[in-house]
């Protein structure tokens, strides 16, 4: 019932706050695509409020429905101190071979430290969707967000299923999905590619929240990617799980891995009825659908490291020369998550000593006599000294919102990008005033 | 020349800012003794301003020397970015077979990433307390701190080594040495304790600094201790190796290693001509010896996280339970760096969902249902669930300067103690203005 964005004439609609800055594909075949969930064939979307946040205006709750089942892919937090709905998907997903028919997904409360009732309550969200729905318990993925060690307020969430459950039988939108999942963030996260496959146009949308306790590991904060491709759960899993490691896995806050990190993809194969699944790992249709996935996913990624709690720079930070890829992203995780290079890229201090000093305590080996520094387009550090530089030309580069940092530790082939952003006192009084 | 603190009649001063909160040690063989460097007999210290300092009222460069080749031994940074003094000193260290004359030490700037130039600095400063004391260059160690990537303005140096040179061979002190090696810290940071070992009166005294940058591994901020004890070179490694592990190496204010982090033990075996040198790492002897620098480590390395910069608080975090003893500190470091943890200390906010996922992330294999969480006394978790509490009691016991936390995370005999402190937004502010 879903249909693209111009069947339907829907503009994409500037989100709160800022529009989303969009990249552009490496890869032509791939052109970005403002579209929502929803206006990818064969998936609804439906958010409402059921008084999990005290502001009526903000939707708590929401749901995503495929009008008939679909491949699905996850990953999941790798924190040994998991959420109970996190627990509660990961086997739905094993149960259901690797398929889906619904996301069901809460903010203000992460139903993670709850216990035994912690595992009642979620699978009691997922049989309340079942029914909702009409399909298999199997069928359902639980999504939580939102504070640690509260349970949930069952009576609000029974109450917020059955809404959603009216409204999706009735639209194929219903609210603001994107907004529902919020909980800090100031912006909603979306991005969206199209590419043809096979003389098919692919359309695929994601949707992502996060602001704090952002360094997903193996996995992420929430995010989830539909897209009308053919593509079998193994094939789609693996694609998933190559893509976050560059990706989502490849941004951090404040170092803190959430214990309700999930992604999850869902491929409707509504394209065409005719367009062969894809059904291996490899070759040419696979990798454009890979790269497809990592251009949403890196965009998607990208706005998370930009709304970090109280931040007011975006950081790319490419490291390269290191002799693997594992070295080049434990250098950059380094650097991304030391206070000391994030405060100072706050003050637009060009103090690279703290970068180096970073990348030098990461574990990894190299020589520093074979490093360089670049911030913001100059040269800082050399061959183990420093570069003359004008400092007040540098920092003035630094204040704009985007800062860019290239470290080469070497010569071998390991490299790797990372996203982050500054530390403010704007973080620290959020979640100093946070909770109680 | 140096005497003891009571033939003297000299007493401890306070320091500035506030007093140190002195331990009691668990060895009841040991007691805690308020004396300095130069108040152990074979040692003498000094200090002086030679402009590495803004303000002339404070000291920025400091000797210590012994009276008589002292054995010797350090442990170094394990950054890969080491300053040009660690390199040299580490060399010198060898090349003496673990004994010392004097190490001189400046603030200010740390001589780090400073290419040729800077080594050719660190051996000019080397050569020139040499010719000061009276020694060969083996016998220097090598000690710099301040700002990174700047070369040291050595004519102010070599104006600081030679006024350091007259003072020392005039009195066993001049100066404040505890002053000169700080940097951002506010207070100075000393601990010293006595033992009786065969019927000797011995006598060590520790002073250290540190309040940015500090997340030691394997090594240390800068740390210095002179004990009158008579131990081999080689047994004083190797308690000095052990004693860091539990202490400096135990401690964390920001998670950032620094690239000039060294802690120096010189022992002048002046306590009595007649005693016997402690030449095994095992035995009576040893232990006493290793419990002393135990206790005299562990409270310098507990005023430096007292001191974090911007701190309100000191955190004693116990790890237990843990399968292994690095599997403790692993969940300890992890915990005593999320900033998430950091800020709910400082808005005295029992979020303890912040502990176990930040415990949970940190790369350990445990049990949630095994584990349990106290805060200032108070259980909050347990067995995988929340524990009911009146939040605001335990908010109340969490106004107090020191915050306990005790986390047993299993069964298992793995554990471990780390100090470290909140995150205000003093640190923000202090990091994000200093330097350029």
């Amino acid at each position: 019932m879903s249909k693209s964005a111009n069947a339907k004439g829907i503009k994409h609609k500037p989100h709160l706050g800022e529009t989303n800055t969009r990249g552009t594909p490496s890869n032509k075949s791939i052109q970005d695509w403002p579209g929502l969930i929803h206006e990818v064939p064969g998936f609804r979307t439906a958010a409402v409020h059921c008084g999990l946040k005290r502001k009526k205006i903000k939707p708590d709750i929401g749901l995503i429905l495929a009008e008939e089942k679909a491949s699905a892919a996850a990953v999941y937090t790798t924190n040994m101190v998991r959420a109970a709905p996190v627990d509660l998907s990961r086997d739905a997903l094993a149960l259901s071979k690797g398929t889906a028919k619904a996301v069901i997904v809460n903010a203000g409360n992460a139903n993670a430290c709850t216990g035994r009732q912690g595992e009642r309550d979620a699978r009691k969200m997922a049989t309340l969707t079942a029914k909702a729905v009409g399909c298999p318990i199997a069928q359902i993925q639980v999504c939580s967000t939102g504070i640690i060690g509260q349970t949930l307020p069952m009576k609000k969430i029974e109450k917020g299923i059955a809404k959603l459950g009216k409204a999706i039988a009735q639209s194929d939108q219903t609210g603001d999905f994107a907004r529902a999942i919020l909980t800090t963030d100031l912006v909603s996260k979306t991005a969206g590619a199209t590419f043809t496959l096979d003389g098919k146009v692919i359309r695929m949308a994601g949707v992502t929240k996060g602001s704090g306790m952002i360094a997903p590991r193996m996995a992420t904060t929430l995010g989830f990617i539909a897209t009308d491709a053919a593509v079998s759960p193994p094939v789609l899993q693996a694609a998933l799980s190559a893509v976050a490691d560059e990706t989502f896995n490849c941004i951090t806050v404040d170092g803190d891995t959430s214990t309700n990190d999930t992604l999850i993809a869902l491929a409707s194969g509504k394209a065409s009825a005719n367009q062969p699944t894809i059904k291996k790992a490899s070759g040419r249709a696979y990798r454009l659908f890979r790269d497809g996935l990592l251009y949403v996913c890196d965009q998607l990624a990208r706005q998370v490291a930009a709304d970090g709690e109280g931040a007011h720079h975006t950081v790319t930070l490419f490291v390269g020369g290191t002799r693997t890829t594992a070295d080049a992203r434990k250098a950059a995780r380094a650097v991304a998550e030391s206070p000391l290079v994030k405060t100072a890229i706050a003050g637009h201090d060009p103090n690279w000593g703290r970068i180096m000093a970073a990348a030098g305590r990461s574990g990894i080996s190299f020589d520093p006599k074979e490093s360089s520094l670049t911030v913001c387009g100059h040269e800082l550090y050399r061959e183990g000294g420093p570069v003359n530089f004008d400092a007040k030309k540098v920092s003035k580069a630094m204040q704009k919102r985007d800062v860019s940092l290239i470290l080469m530790l070497g010569n071998g082939p390991g490299h790797a990008k990372f996203y982050t952003c500054d530390l403010t006192e704007g973080y620290v009084r959020i979640n100093t005033y946070y909770s109680t």
